[in-house]
């Protein structure tokens, strides 16, 4: 069964998501009320969780053990000035969600996603904001290639989840936030092969503050998005901070 | 011996190329009298020489064969528009110049650059705008990756050249006419392990009217731009024209 969302601020949104390949959407978005799981207790994670609760949504976190990461001071500072929000292990966080973030880190994402189970995956949004990087003398190496990412080892793994690769080009605070950055003025991408899904990702990313949802297409796509990472390194140290996104002037 | 070369018009300039570890540089540049030395003469090093011919600059062409190139009729039809080009062999091209601009496409450029030989690029600002791509079933498999980078291999293999990685992360039209794309509004990178190299390199990126030049760094950098194409490559799909680039927003 579908989630059965509303999205009534599609129609008046004055830029659109990039149409090509997509279908009429069966899902509505109200302001804020789908339920939404948001997987990792990192950065990422805390920071679309947040936005996402402020914004009105249902917001569970997953983690893999509860009372370890309430034990955390760092998630239980945060923790306790967001009541509203649920903590749960990953399965359960995601069994009765709308809408599954995967914001675990990159290394990880596939054996989060495997202790959730494709049962609770099934038919579902699954937005994928992971980047995988392996430590290196100088830079992080990143985990994507031209022939690979891991928008499509997740999509394979998980076939019923409708994959949606995305914000994962920018910063954990420009993805929550992206007024923070030249005032909104910038690009993110969406990459998956199921139009309606992306129609909801383009939805939630609007009400984060996105004002140019680029749709690049299917899945493998996320390619393109993925091996950005090496890119947006070099102009992190170039510019020495984080605040800063990729726009595609055009 | 150092080009002389006057940059006046980086004194009024309001964009300033970011400047971090640049040092004062000995060279200037006036409007447009440096000798310039375009090798390649298909899409990328006609935009360049053409651009360069119309602001005042001396410019001479390098190709393998003059003799075959003219009788090229692409070739042709374009220097027979403009007759101050200059057409000879790579290495003639190179002697007499103060700007070597490698416009060959990347899986030649280090034959090419052996064919103009090291003496005639000894101390001279070398712009590699070169990318290396192979061809495969699906979008071409791109050359570099986070260990290595064409601009890297030339620097190694020409040791006294001062080179500068620039450009290759836009199509050949927006590099010679960044007005093109949004007004202009957007973002070339310069990577190299000489800081005046760059600043030569700046002034003739300003001429040609781009206003956001970022310093990436050393040559190690050009890592990050180069992989930057199978993201371009992406986009490019997604968009479905070349009319694009990318921006920094910060």
């Amino acid at each position: 069964m579908r989630a059965r969302i509303r999205l009534p601020f599609f129609q008046d949104s004055s830029k659109r998501i990039a149409t090509a390949g997509l279908i009429e959407s069966t899902f509505d978005l109200k302001g804020g009320d789908m339920k939404i799981a948001v997987l990792g207790t990192g950065s990422v994670g805390r920071a679309l969780a947040g936005r996402f609760a402020e914004l009105g949504h249902e917001v569970a976190v997953g983690t893999r053990d509860p009372a370890a990461t309430l034990a955390r001071g760092d998630y239980a500072a945060w923790a306790a000035e967001r009541p509203g929000i649920a903590l749960a292990a990953f399965a359960d966080a995601a069994a009765g969600a709308e809408v599954v973030v995967n914001a675990s880190s990159g290394a990880h994402s596939l054996a989060v996603l495997a202790s959730v189970g494709e049962a609770n995956l099934a038919g579902k949004v699954l937005l994928d904001v992971a980047n995988e990087m392996t430590p290196s003398d100088g830079l992080p190496l990143v985990g994507a290639n031209e022939t690979a990412s891991l928008g499509e080892r997740i999509q394979r793994a998980f076939p019923s989840a409708r994959v949606v690769k995305t914000l994962n080009t920018m910063n954990f605070e420009v993805m929550a936030n992206p007024a923070l950055v030249a005032g909104g003025d910038h690009t993110v991408f969406v990459s998956g092969e199921d139009a309606e899904a992306k129609r909801v990702a383009t939805a939630l990313l609007e009400q984060l503050g996105h004002t140019d949802v680029l749709d690049l297409g299917g899945i493998e796509s996320a390619r393109g998005a993925e091996t950005a990472l090496a890119f947006w390194l070099r102009v992190r140290m170039a510019l020495g901070h984080n605040r800063f996104n990729f726009k595609i002037a055009r």
